[in-house]
C-alpha cells in the first residue's frame, strides 16, 4: 500500500476580530486542508497552516510522499527532511509563529497517514496511540478582547469587549453556550491592571472554573510577577507571561503559579534547557509542529518523566484539527488540563453533518474508522473560494490593528 | 475484539556457567512464553521472565485482561496496576533484578497485543512503531569469563574461559559464527587489571571493533576511574563501573567514556535525576521492564530530547523476545549501538523453523505480521517439561557460584 495522490487545498475561514499582544484577528484565518490518498483508494485527512510559509513548505514536500507506505512515519519525516533542505535554518522558521517547517510538515501529512490506518483497521486514530483513556476531551473557553467589528463591516454577534464587565458577559455566552469548564483569557492586550481585574471579576462570577491567562510574552519581568502575585490564588496556571527561557526561569521562580508555555517550547531539542533552568512546568502539546500524533504522545510520557504538566495549545482551525486533537488528547494518560480551541470562534467547518457540538465543554471521542470525519465538497469548495477571493497570503495581526489604530506599533514585551 | 484466554507457560533454558560479579549462571535460565487469545482466534506471543515473582505477577494480572482491547495498551497497563495493587512498592521489586513488578507485567502483555495488532493489519510490528528505519538490526557479540562446565556435567564446548587470551579465543569464535562487530565484555569477574588487560587485548586482536565492558556496578568509583583511564581510547562506552547515581556522576566527571547503564535507569521516574546529576549518558533499553514495545519507543525519543545515548540491554532469552527487540530497534531512529543478546549462548527456541541466524552480526527485520515468530509447540512442551524437571524457581548466581567455590560471598562492590 502506498501514497498515490496528494491534494492540498489552502482555504479562508471567516474570523472574528480578536485581540491579542501584537494586534488583532484579521476577517480570515488561513488553513490547508490535506487529502492523502493511497492506491487502494483510502483517503486519509489533514489539516494545516495556511500561510504561504506553510503552504510552500506542504507544496515542496508533497511529490516525495507519492510512493511512501503509510505506516513508514519514520520515513516520512526523513523524506520531508530531504525535501527541504533547509527546513532546520533559522529562516525556514514558518507556519505562524517560530515553528521549524520540517515539524510543521511531517506533522500535517502524519495525521493523513494515521487517519489512513484506522480505516483500514475500522478503529479510531486513538486505538493507534495505545487507546482513549478517557471517553470524552474537555476544552476550555478562549477568551478574547476584541472589537465589535472588522473593518468596514457591519458589528458581530459577540459585538465589542474590552473592559472586564464585557468579558465577564463573553464568558457567559461562551459557558452557556458550550458548557466549559476552564475559562482562558487572551491577555497582553489591556494595562495589566485592568487583565487582573478581569481574572478576579471572572473568578468572582465563576468560583469554581479554573482560570488561565495568555498575554503571549507580552509582559516584562517585572509586570509578570506584579500580575502574578496578585492572581496567586487565582490561576491554575500562567501562560507565557515573559519572552525567553532566563526570564520564565525568574517569573517562575518568583510565584507558586505553574507556568505554562506553547512560546518557549516549541520542539524537543528545547525541553533540556527549560527544564534544567525549571522555567516552565506545563508545556503546551500542538501536533501542528510538535511532529503529529506519535509525536504527541511521546511529548507526553517526556512530560510525565520530567515531572512537566501537559496541556494542549489551538490556533483558529476547522473540524479536522479538532477530530486530531481529540484523538491524541483521549489517549495521552498525564493530558490533565482542558484544552484550548478556537473552535466556537469559527462558524464554518469543512466535515460533513453537523459541526463539532461540544456537551458540558467536552466533545465524545469520535469512534468512527481513523479520524472519523469526512470531507463535505461544498463547503470545502465554499472556502477555498473564500482564499481566493480574501487575497490573503499571511497572517499580520500588527499589520491589520494599524487600519484601526495607525500609530500601532509590534511590542514585545508591551506591558 | 476482545483478550478471550492467556496462556502462561514457565519454561526453562539450557545455559552455560557464565561468571558476573555476583556469581555464575545455572545451569538454566527461566523465561514465560505467553499467549494471549482473543475471541476472533487470533493469537499474541509474548516472552518475560520466569521466576516466581515474574511468574505469580503474570498470573495474578492475567485474569484482570480478559475482555480487553488489544488496542487499549493505556487501558491494559492500568488493569495491570489495579491488579498488583503493592506493583509501586518496594516489595515488589521483581524479575531478575530491581525492576518494578507492574512495568514487566504490563510490557510481557504488550507485546501479544501489538503481536494481535499486527496480524490483524498483516504488518509487521515495526509498522506499529512508525515503521522500520533500517532493515536489520546489528548486535553485539556478548562476550563472559566462564567455567568450563556446570557442576556434576562434562565440559561444554565453549569450555573454561578465565583468562584474557581465552577471552579473545571465545571472541574469535563468537565473530566466526555469527559475524558480530561490537563486543561487550561481561566484566566485575577477574581482578580489574586483568580485565584491562582483556580489553586491550580484544582490541589489538579486533582493532576495528567497537568495545564495552559491563561489570555491573562491580567496582569502586576509584576501580572505576581507574579502569576507565587505562581503557579511554578504547572504549565506545563503560557500562554500569559503579552502583548509585551519585557514584556514576562520579566517575561521568573524571572520564571522556561515555557511561551506559540498565542499572540506576530503570524506568522514567529514574530519568530527571540523573540527567540533572549527569551521571549517564547512554540508556539500555529493554521493552521487558520498560513497559513494552510503545514506552520503549518513547524512551529513544525522551533520550534524544535530553541528548542521551540509547543501546539495549539483554537478559538470557529465547525466539519471541528476540524478535520483539528487532522490530522495536528496527523502530528506534537513534539506536546508534548495537544492541545486546544472550541468544548466541542459548542453543534452543520455541519458534517454529530454524532460529534466527545473525549474517555480519545483525538480524533482518522480519516482515511476516505481527512479530513475525510463531510457536513450535514441541519445543514449548520440551523447554515447559525441563522446567518442571529443573526444580528451578528463582535465578541466584550467588547460591550456584557456592557450589563451585564454598567462601564465595555476594559482594557489590567487589572490587
Amino acid at each position: 500500500m502506498r501514497i498515490a495522490e496528494i491534494h492540498l487545498t489552502p482555504v479562508a475561514i471567516p474570523d472574528k476580530p480578536l485581540l491579542n499582544c501584537k494586534g488583532v484577528h484579521q476577517p480570515y484565518a488561513l488553513r490547508t486542508v490535506i487529502e492523502v490518498i493511497c492506491d487502494d483508494g483510502t483517503v486519509g485527512l489533514g489539516e494545516s497552516y495556511g500561510s504561504t510559509k506553510a503552504l510552500e513548505g506542504l507544496r515542496r514536500a508533497a511529490p516525495a510522499l507519492i510512493g511512501l507506505d503509510p505506516f513508514h512515519l519514520h520515513e516520512l519525516k526523513s523524506r520531508v527532511i530531504t525535501a527541504l533542505p533547509e527546513g532546520g535554518g533559522i529562516n525556514a522558521r514558518s507556519a505562524v509563529a517560530d515553528h521549524k517547517l520540517t515539524d510543521v510538515v511531517a506533522s500535517a501529512f502524519e495525521v493523513p497517514c494515521l487517519d489512513i490506518q484506522g480505516k483500514l483497521l475500522g478503529r479510531p486514530v486513538a486505538d493507534l496511540l495505545g487507546g482513549a483513556v478517557r471517553s470524552s476531551v474537555s476544552f476550555s473557553a478562549y477568551l478574547f478582547f476584541k472589537f465589535g467589528a472588522h473593518v468596514g463591516q457591519e458589528q458581530d454577534t459577540w459585538g465589542e469587549v474590552l473592559t472586564p464587565e464585557q468579558m465577564v458577559a463573553e464568558a457567559r455566552v461562551m459557558i452557556k453556550a458550550h458548557g466549559f469548564r476552564s475559562l482562558k483569557l487572551k491577555g497582553g492586550v489591556l494595562h495589566p491592571d485592568l487583565e487582573i481585574e478581569t481574572m478576579l471579576k471572572l473568578r468572582e462570577a465563576f468560583p469554581d472554573h479554573p482560570l488561565r491567562i495568555d498575554p503571549n510574552g507580552g509582559w516584562t519581568v517585572e509586570t509578570a510577577i506584579h500580575v502574578a502575585r496578585k492572581l496567586e490564588s487565582v490561576l491554575e496556571y500562567l501562560e507565557d507571561p515573559v519572552i525567553g527561557t532566563d526570564a520564565m526561569a525568574e517569573v517562575a521562580a518568583a510565584t507558586s503559579i505553574p507556568l505554562a508555555t506553547n512560546m518557549i517550547v516549541l520542539e524537543f531539542d528545547q525541553i533540556a534547557e527549560v527544564f534544567r533552568k525549571r522555567a516552565v512546568q506545563i508545556v503546551l502539546s500542538d501536533h501542528h509542529y510538535w511532529g503529529g500524533l506519535r509525536a504527541s504522545t511521546h511529548l507526553g510520557k517526556l512530560c510525565e518523566t520530567l515531572g512537566l504538566g501537559v496541556s494542549m495549545h489551538s490556533n483558529s482551525h476547522l473540524g479536522i484539527t479538532l477530530a486530531a486533537m481529540v484523538h491524541v488528547a483521549a489517549a495521552t494518560p498525564n493530558l490533565s488540563y482542558d484544552c484550548d480551541t478556537h473552535y466556537p470562534w469559527i462558524g464554518v467547518d469543512v466535515i460533513e453533518g453537523a459541526p463539532f457540538t461540544f456537551s458540558d465543554g467536552a466533545l465524545t471521542v469520535p469512534d468512527g474508522p481513523g479520524l472519523g470525519v469526512t470531507l463535505d465538497r461544498d463547503s470545502l469548495a465554499e472556502l477555498a473560494a473564500l482564499y481566493k477571493q480574501a487575497d490573503m497570503k499571511e497572517r499580520d495581526d500588527t499589520a491589520y490593528m494599524k487600519q484601526f489604530d495607525p500609530g500601532y506599533e509590534r511590542r514585545v514585551p508591551r506591558w
